[in-house]
């Protein structure tokens, strides 16, 4: 056992969050910087590189402490070549991201997709407890998802697994999606969707504590409505159990093929805890085949924010060569 | 590179198919016997066994010409183990089938579920063409499937993963299915299912040409479907529309998950061609992220029954100790 570090570096639209991570897991010191997206993003690695060795000066420590980079970022990447062909989010357009860090740095890198790297978090650290085979469910703006088999994530031929959030849903007459289809499980599960379904449906429901909101803060956020469900308000408790009845068909229909061990819901929705925990266990034992669902704990994220740094040394570690770095959780 | 074969056996509640299969995965020999089911299957494997020797015999083999054996079995299996706890059709309950089979023949035993073996054969020289993210459907009496990610099978925390006939097409009102549940995927495409949706169908469409094959046949099967749409007939031509449209429905959204390169669609619908295929790959390409239905071929299993055979021997190449047997397609 060695008492090295790997940096995880989670690359936001926003921000840039950084943490030095033990072999364990522990999270050492962890810190932010802002995400320079002029110039196609051109000045991230530098500005990487630059705040790991700050942050090594101001712990008294020397590069030598460091081991391996891991990084997730959003957008289309090859994972072996840590190769991003696009992330909108960021400015980068074939950006060949780990050679680059790799030059800045001096240390390995290994690159994956954000949402594939928290739910490798959440499998390390977090709820996923160690699960070998976990299904990582993250509802924010968007819904993305993270598949893990046989303790190693589903990529797919080409980087696209996981993409649970355009899983239709409502085959005929859904939503719009920003993805071109309609009806994704996105346009309903997502903050984004939940507001929706809330606003949209506010005109037959002009009796809903909602409208009030509505008029005040001329918004409906998810947050609101799970709020006003708990409170017993009634076209808010149906757009909750709209919400569950869709997600969690479709997470059962994705165990009743992966058959996971966890399910992890993550993202800014999750946050209403069991106000979304228990219909959606409700549902999905629905249409899920008993023994999946026997086999099955769906559970809440518990990293939040620090799930993208854990994961990305989890990355580092499994992708070292070192002889100490087993690829055992 | 040894000139050694494989044993595949295949396990049916009938016959039990079996073939030594060169490393190069071409069949030497292949034969069926009869599956004996009384005594709870017990005598199954002696009569494995005597096969196998009997078949070395008459080619004039001994048995230092096998290498290992792999097997396919329907029911719940521990794969470690090799541990067969319910088998329903061929009688096994709690039976210790790899650690009996090694007794009686003295060769190392593989057993894994037998739509994951099919997967495997036709990953290994089938329509798979050693894609190593595959999903493999197969539409016989049932539904089946087989998820093969990284190369491996996806198996899920309890053997349950690829159960993809249990997925939900249809969330309320559908038709109950043999799991418990209702509007399962098998409910519509598999033969059972497109039979029963022409039977239940045809009091609405006395003018379907199908009409007269109930009258004369007692029954009309999913071939009769298939043909009378190729030949014109509009009710039947509904019906494929309406099991391709769900059954496009449900391979896309696990597309869009899983992310294959080849989806291989096999059993006994699958004999209908390009008249499931054609109108099933338009519904795929409706619901597929067009980056997901960019990276996959959907394709006719080529392999019919020897796909079991098969994939038991890439089960037994692959979990074999021996250097010379790679863990590459």
């Amino acid at each position: 056992m060695t008492n090295k570090w790997y940096v995880g570096v989670d690359v936001g639209g926003t921000t840039i969050k950084m943490a030095f991570v033990t072999e364990n897991g522990e999270i050492a010191a962890k810190w932010e910087i802002p995400t320079n997206t002029e110039e196609q993003g051109i000045q991230i690695p530098k500005d990487i590189a630059a705040a790991i060795r700050l942050n090594l000066d101001q712990l008294g420590e020397s590069e030598q402490k460091l081991s391996a980079i891991g990084l997730g970022a959003p957008g289309f990447i090859e994972m072996e070549t840590g190769f991003i062909y696009k992330a909108v989010n960021i400015g980068w357009t074939d950006f060949p991201l780990k050679e680059i860090l790799e030059k800045e740095t001096g240390l390995r890198v290994t690159v994956d997709n954000d949402a594939n790297v928290a739910a490798l978090g959440e499998m390390w650290k977090g709820a996923g407890d160690g699960a070998s085979d976990l299904l990582c469910v993250t509802l924010g703006t968007g819904v993305g998802g993270g598949i893990i088999s046989n303790g190693k994530i589903v990529h797919g031929v080409n980087g696209m697994a996981g993409e649970i959030g355009h899983i239709t849903a409502i085959a005929d007459g859904g939503v719009s999606c920003n993805c071109g289809k309609t009806g994704c499980i996105e346009t309903i599960a997502s903050a984004t969707g939940i507001a929706r379904l809330a606003e949209t449906g506010l005109v037959q429901h002009p009796e809903s504590k909602l409208q009030s909101i509505l008029v005040s803060d001329g918004e409906v956020t998810a947050k609101d409505v799970f709020e006003a469900a708990e409170a017993g308000d009634s076209f808010a408790a149906e757009i909750v159990e709209k919400v569950s009845f869709h997600l969690g068909l479709v997470v059962a229909n994705l165990a009743n093929s992966i058959n996971p061990k966890k399910i992890v819901i993550g993202g800014g929705v999750s946050k209403a805890g069991d106000g979304l925990l228990t219909p959606l266990t409700t549902q999905f034992n629905r249409f899920a085949l008993p023994r999946v669902a026997e086999g099955a704990e769906i559970e809440i994220a518990t990293l939040g924010n620090d799930a993208g740094v854990i994961g990305a040394a989890w990355l580092a570690k499994i992708s070292s060569p070192s002889p100490l770095n087993k690829h055992t959780v």
